[in-house]
C-alpha cells in the first residue's frame, strides 16, 4: 500500500489551471463556465490527483448521488443477488449505494427509512414487509416485489405468469394431480400470485388442484403432516408439486425422501427463485427463474429517471423455466 | 403509505423550543451547550419530527457517520454473510454502510478506493485482491482476508489453525493418506495458510501428506485428471482430502463420485468456510467453520476504535469443526 503525504486542494487547482477559485468552484458545482476553463481546470485537478468532496458538492446542488437499498436480509442468496445488481447498476450511473438491512422488521424498516432521509439520499430502492411505511413523498422510491399504491412504482418478476408457466411444465411432463405448497410471510405481496397463476391453469381446465398455504409462524410441520397424510398404499395423492420458492422445494423433496417417495419418479417439484449452488453452481431444483438482474437494472432505473411523472405503477418481469434434476425434464 | 406536507427546519425547532437558532446548532453538531438547552432543544426537535441534515452534520464536525465496505462479489455466501454482518455491526454503532462491488478487478478495486475517498467516509472495510492498493493513510482502514502492512490492521480467521484441525479431525477419523487441495486468487492471501496448517501437522507427525495448489485461471480440471491419476484397483491413493473451500469439496465429492468412490466410506472430505443451503439450512459439507459475524465485528470495532495507535496488525479468530456427511462423524 502506497502512501500519499497531504490532498491537493481547490486552490491547489486553481493555481495550476492559472484560474480564479470561483472558475474551479464552478466547474466541480456543475455551474457553466467557458469551455476552455472547463478544460483547464479539469486537466489540473487530473494532474493534481485531486478529488472533489461530493459532500460540500450534494449540500449545493442538492444532490447526493446517494441510493439508500433496503433489504430485510442479504444472506438468503435472491437477496444477496438483488443487491449485487442493484449496486453494480448505480455504480455505473456514478451513484453510491447505502445498504440498510431490516431483519423483516416492520419497526426496523421504519427507522431505516427514517434514517435514510436524514441522509439526503436522492432515492430509495425498498424490499419491505411493513405495509404501512411511512415514506416522504418528496423522495423517489421503487418498491420490489411489494405493491404500495399507485403512486410507488413497484418491480416484480412476473409472479402470476411464473405460477402458470409452472403447472403447464407439470402438465406437459405428465402430472395430473397437482398440488401448490407456500410458506411466507403474514404481509401480503406480489408473490401470492404464484399459487394464484398456479391455480388459474387447472382451474381453467376443470382439474382440481390441492393447496396448502402457512404463514412463517407456523413453521413447516404442517406441510410434512398434510404429505404424510395425502399417503395411500405408498403412493401420495399428488403426482407434482409447486413450491412457492426453492428453499421450500428443497426441504419438500426431504419430506418426500422420508415417506419413501423419488423425486422426479414418484412425484416431480419445481421451485420459484433459480437458485443456485454457491451462487454460480447448479440449481438446487427445477424452478422458474426470476431475473435478478433485470430486476435490479429496472428498478434502477426507473427509480433515476430525470421525467418521473409517468411511471408505471407495476412492471412485471419475465420469468424462466429451469429443469434441475427434480422434473423428468 | 402515509404523506407529509414540508418537512420542519431549524427554525422551526428553535421556536418551538424558545431558543435561539445558534443554540439549536450546537446541539444537533455536539457542542456542549446548558444541558437544559439541550434537553429543550431535543424534545422540540422530537415534538416536530425533526429531522437532521447528516450532510452538512458531516461538513461541521467532519465525520460523516459513514463506512465503505469493499467486496469482490457479494452473492458468494461467505461475502453476503459477511456484509450482512459488517452493516448489521455498523448500523448498531450509528453508522452508514456504503457498498461497493469490485468484481474481483484490481483496477475496479482501485477506482472503488478513489471514489469512497471522495465520499469522505470516516474508514474503509476490505476484501481485495489488488496488492498494489494504494489507500490514503489518513483515512482508517481495515482488511479482511489480506495482509497488506504492519500499518494497515488485518482481521481474518485462524486459517493457519483451521487448517490443523482439519488434518487432526482426519486422523482421529482414521485416515492415513491425506491429501489438500486448493483452487483461487493468484494473488498471495491469509487463506493459503490453510493448507501450511494441514500441512504442518503430517510433516510433525513424519506422515507424507501430498497437495495441489491451482490458480483460477486453470480451472478445476487439473484436479479431476488428478484423482483419476491416483486411482489404483478401483481404489484411491488417498482416504481423507482437505479442500480449501466449501465449494471445492463439493466439486471434488462429484468427481469422487465419477470415479466411483462414496464419501465418507472410500474417502473423507473437510472443506473450509461452514457455508449452509440458503444461509440458514444444512452445512454442504464436513467443514472448517469461519466466525463470519466475529469478523465482521471485529472488523468494525478496529476501524471505530478512538485510539488506533495501538492497533495490532493481524487478529486471526477462532474457527470450530463441523460435520457435514463427508465424513465418518
Amino acid at each position: 500500500m502506497k502512501q500519499r503525504d497531504s490532498a491537493p486542494t481547490m486552490k491547489d487547482v486553481a493555481r495550476e489551471a492559472g484560474v480564479a477559485l470561483g472558475t474551479v468552484s464552478k466547474v466541480f458545482n456543475d455551474i457553466p463556465v467557458g469551455e476552455d476553463y472547463r478544460k483547464r481546470v479539469e486537466e489540473a485537478a487530473r494532474r493534481l490527483g485531486y478529488q472533489v468532496n461530493s459532500y460540500a458538492r450534494g449540500l449545493k446542488t442538492n444532490r447526493t448521488c446517494s441510493v439508500a437499498l433496503i433489504l430485510p436480509d442479504i444472506t438468503h442468496p435472491f437477496f444477496s443477488a438483488l443487491a449485487q445488481g442493484v449496486c453494480s447498476a448505480l455504480a455505473a450511473r456514478g451513484y453510491r449505494t447505502i445498504l440498510s438491512i431490516t431483519a423483516y422488521d416492520p419497526e426496523a424498516e421504519q427507522k431505516c427509512i427514517q434514517m435514510v432521509q436524514q441522509n439526503k439520499v436522492d432515492g430509495i430502492i425498498g424490499l419491505t414487509y411493513n405495509p404501512e411505511l411511512d415514506i416522504d413523498p418528496r423522495l423517489p422510491y421503487v418498491s420490489i416485489d411489494r405493491y404500495f399504491s399507485p403512486s410507488v412504482p413497484c418491480v416484480a418478476s412476473d409472479n402470476f405468469g411464473g405460477g402458470q408457466l409452472a403447472a403447464e411444465k407439470l402438465l406437459e411432463l405428465g402430472c395430473t394431480r397437482p398440488l401448490f405448497l407456500r410458506i411466507g410471510s403474514r404481509v401480503p405481496g406480489e408473490s401470492d400470485k404464484r399459487g394464484d397463476g398456479f391455480e388459474s391453469v387447472f382451474r381453467q381446465r376443470g382439474m382440481a388442484c390441492a393447496a396448502l398455504r402457512l404463514n412463517n409462524e407456523e413453521g413447516l410441520e404442517p406441510i410434512r403432516d398434510f404429505l404424510a397424510g395425502h399417503m395411500d398404499g405408498g403412493q401420495l395423492d399428488f403426482d407434482g408439486i409447486f413450491c412457492v420458492n426453492d428453499a421450500l422445494a428443497v426441504r419438500v423433496r426431504d419430506f418426500l425422501a422420508e415417506l419413501g417417495l423419488e423425486v422426479p419418479e414418484d412425484v416431480q417439484l419445481i421451485g420459484f427463485d433459480g437458485l443456485r449452488h454457491f451462487a454460480t453452481g447448479d440449481f438446487y431444483c427445477s424452478t422458474i427463474v426470476q431475473p435478478v438482474g433485470r430486476l435490479a437494472e429496472t428498478g434502477v432505473d426507473m427509480l433515476l429517471r430525470e421525467d418521473r411523472s409517468n411511471l408505471p405503477s407495476l412492471v412485471c418481469l419475465p420469468v424462466t423455466y429451469a429443469s434441475g434434476g427434480t422434473t423428468k425434464e
